[in-house]
């Protein structure tokens, strides 16, 4: 295959074996896949620990949709900021609450402080932000 | 307002003053909400540490859409699962690398082990899960 | 108490009732001091994000002791730095490993660079790092 | 070496380089520890997901040593319990507040119980808990 090289890891016995027993549970079909996922995982995490690095994020918001214009300032912020809103899912939870996964585009610093503020509007009851590093800057 | 309690809450003047300051940064226009969403937050990271909670989560992938049969696999995968897939996004990052954001129900421990599997599979990059506890059990 | 205000906070009820199942179950008091707590735990995460924030750490090694020099390099990286180590504790936990404990202070930034040259060198099989922000700028 | 195997991995050229990149500014002096390492974290991240796995904790404190009788129920937790308190370090960070790192054996579920116990102490301002999977078990 093209742009691919193969490189000699050496590690001792019993490190590998409960390694291989590991990623055979997880379903890895070889250690290379099982191996680049984890040199994957943590150039994404190193990447992210700078505000500055790009990257696409899923902001995760539970909210009661019958608090007074949560919806109108919810979809304000999304089209007031620097961040590039891409996609959204809307998905009913209960009579009252709503689950919301907003995929944005922007700096990881610049979305963090959007979540924030999404986060503290009142009626929003949960939030969590995920973030994937993107290639190229 | 119907069902809602008043509680006294003692505070050192200089703890108070430093969150008084941290929630006006992140926009929350009272104390009340933003001790409210801490509080949220704590029962929700309890909750979630047990494998049999009952949550909705995104399962957060990026995957090269090239790979041979990947998108099959992932389709079956959902389909397949006592999870219950609610709803799903797929965003294209570049010519190679797709994002796909799958919303599901389910317990923590089953969402776990199928986010294991997607995340094992050729061409899967990299994968993230967030949880949500959902209130009813 | 000198120095000590008291603020009314209003929340559903439900939400009050599941608070306060789960902090007797923590073995809180009261609720005041429960939610001094959370609050001093999202002050103290959000200074934390900041690399240039002074913070007082523990790195938590686990390393083979028979490997040559480790120790050697261990103490003189705890030595050449600008960061100030306060303590270690040293325990054997089988034939082959130790477990270190260094406390230090420093910024957030400088901590997590040593740590990582740390963990890096030959012979040190785990790091973890765990940060408290220190009151005083 | 006894004991060590050498195994193949396949990669991308340009995920290679950037993990070289990486490993070169940590101070790995080989690709075969940074990816031992790795795999290590992996493996111990898996295992201490379950309440019941032996660990190794570091309980991390902030406490105001002022506090009536604090310090005779900090010691009387340590003793009490079916953990084994290895080894303490204790550190004044100020006039007021004390670090107090406390190094004990025993399952997940048993050291996170007994950790929640100290943080709900009244004076305790802060607390982490940070776990080393041991290898045997």
């Amino acid at each position: 295959m093209k742009g691919v090289e193969r490189i000699g890891v050496s590690l001792e016995k019993e490190l590998l074996s409960r390694f291989d027993e590991l990623i055979s549970k997880q379903g890895y079909q070889s250690r290379s896949e099982a191996i680049r996922d984890l040199i994957r995982q943590r150039l994404s995490s190193k990447r992210l620990s700078n505000p500055k690095a790009k990257a696409v994020a899923a902001v995760f918001l539970v909210y009661d949709h019958h608090t007074t214009k949560l919806m109108d300032k919810l979809t304000a912020l999304q089209h007031s900021h620097i961040l590039q809103t891409i996609s959204s899912i809307h998905v009913h939870l209960d009579k009252h609450d709503c689950l919301e996964v907003i995929v944005l585009r922007g700096r990881v610093g610049e979305i963090n402080k959007m979540a924030e503020n999404i986060i503290s509007l009142k009626g929003v009851k949960l939030g969590r932000t995920n973030f994937i590093a993107t290639e190229q800057e």
